[in-house]
């Protein structure tokens, strides 16, 4: 299947009646401390907390359809937001999950992920161990696999983002977005297709997208920093590269100050909670690591508010 | 001066370059456990963190257009979000200001005002002693008041709300907003003209308008409870009530446990943090208080963020 316009037309039409459409918001030339005006979106303000639930419902009902949901239910790893919103989901669906989660996953993700109801394991130091823990467990159980990521449903679904994103601001020149293992981007680039620019935002700590671009080919990459929970997939997904080779028009690198200055500015002037994965788009601008050529006229999606507000706002 | 649509028109065109365009969200039937679908303007992410702004800057500015404008600068009383409104507009426009509060003004609303540079005097118990100390010493320094809500500018900037509301959300029959000295809803109610039923919201602790409605003028009311910093005006203003006899259709009482299960349902269900006076309007809805008859389009206003984050989110 091709993570293309239809497809996300199709995701879109399967999961309006489980998903938020999160506004965007207009600020002007001189807010934030910026010369330019900027196009948020709020996508944060999503069901579970993140931009997540779009790609796991599309993984689910498309299996739904296809009559191939197992008894057993579904099962996914996680660095945290994706594990609560498979499991949002899934409650909303009446079916069980299990979800694996890394040690460095947070506390507020781990009670996030209970509180929809499903069966939280953690192990491994990071998402790629979790997701070798819960292939065994999948194994035994046959629940079916949500991918964090690399499955064509969940790209899909994900790219529902800008489907909304350019209905809402079809002015948009160039839209920013935080990159992990590449399923909202990829499928946001799907969408775009290099009509708008797409720039891939990383923290320093977790290139996954810059190395995989400047290599060629997926490669490992280190996993660290603060928002290492969020975006420390240490590789991107195989099936996002070649829409990112075609459609990403630069990936950018951010430091952890300027990432935690976006979280702090966002609560200082506009009273947001984003986690720091869902700051660092923002960062990315606020820092001048990416600035905007004349005349662009500038998104942000600022992706996900999964984190402990006390942190934020101290 | 009359506060009508004209008024509200002009205050938009003065206002428009200072104030954020604050966005709605559409919620499903069955978001936040309720029934029916409801439409919520974000008005919490305003500059300053509450709707205040709008009339701050209204006031002021027309000053400004009349050469009115002394050079001792500005002087208002405030529970905490109109001074924070006015410190903030005074430095936007390089001016002076001089902010006094009562005692039941949060620490984090007083940090709020110092943080943009006015003079801070606390004392009194509640906002109307506040208001006694601010005219002694606007007597002394001949700085203009700028009244938290009774004055015409600041019911015109406070009605552009409804402004905003209205452009996005043109189907909506019903708004509910949260209602203390009545600057706002007496705004919003003179731009709505009863082409919307408008619904005003108060704690059972703050029940200035309730109270007025049932005498047929404005009398004293008790001042209490979780959100009085914010709706604690103890009795509302002589300018708004005419307004509000006209265009209110109903004024509703919530009780602070239904105002403190909003705070908590909106930061776990969507991750924004609202201050208690902020979550009145929607707590109105969530309880039962009101109920929308049918085929209403129901919009609530969220208008207000200035709280400590970690008493919302523990």
């Amino acid at each position: 299947m091709t993570v293309d316009r239809s497809a996300i037309e199709a995701a879109a039409t399967r999961i309006t009646p489980h998903i938020r459409h999160t506004p965007v918001m207009r600020l002007l030339a001189g807010d934030l401390g910026l010369p330019f005006p900027v196009t948020l979106k709020l996508e944060l303000l999503q069901h579970a907390g993140s931009f997540k639930p779009r790609g796991a419902f599309n993984r689910i009902l498309s299996a739904r359809e296809a009559g191939a949901l197992p008894p057993s239910g579904v099962i996914a790893a996680s660095g945290g937001n994706h594990g609560a919103a498979v499991a949002y989901a899934a409650r909303a669906l009446g079916l069980t999950a299990e979800i694996f989660v890394p040690e460095l996953t947070p506390e507020s993700k781990r009670a996030r992920i209970e509180s929809f109801g499903a069966r939280l394991v953690r192990g491994g130091a990071a998402y790629v161990e979790a997701l070798a823990a819960s292939r065994e467990r999948q194994a035994q159980t046959g629940a079916m696999e949500v991918h964090a990521f690399d499955h064509a449903d969940v790209l899909a679904g994900q790219g529902t983002t800008a489907r909304e994103f350019e209905a809402d601001a079809p002015e948009l020149t160039h839209v920013l977005v935080a990159t992990g293992g590449g399923g909202l981007i990829g499928g946001m680039a799907a969408w775009y297709a290099s009509r708008v620019q797409v720039i891939s935002v990383e923290p320093e700590g977790c290139p996954a997208l810059h190395d995989a671009l400047a290599a060629g080919t997926p490669v490992p990459s280190p996993v660290g920093g603060v928002a290492a929970d969020a975006l420390g997939a240490r590789q991107v997904g195989a099936l996002m590269f070649p829409i990112a080779r075609a459609h990403v028009a630069a990936a950018v690198l951010v430091k952890d100050d300027a990432i935690i200055a976006a979280q702090r500015l966002l609560w200082d002037r506009m009273r947001l909670i984003a986690e720091p994965g869902g700051a660092t788009a923002l960062a990315a601008v606020l820092s001048g690591a990416w600035a905007p050529p004349p005349g662009a006229r500038v998104g942000v999606l600022v992706c996900g508010a999964n984190t402990d507000p006390a942190k934020v706002a101290s």
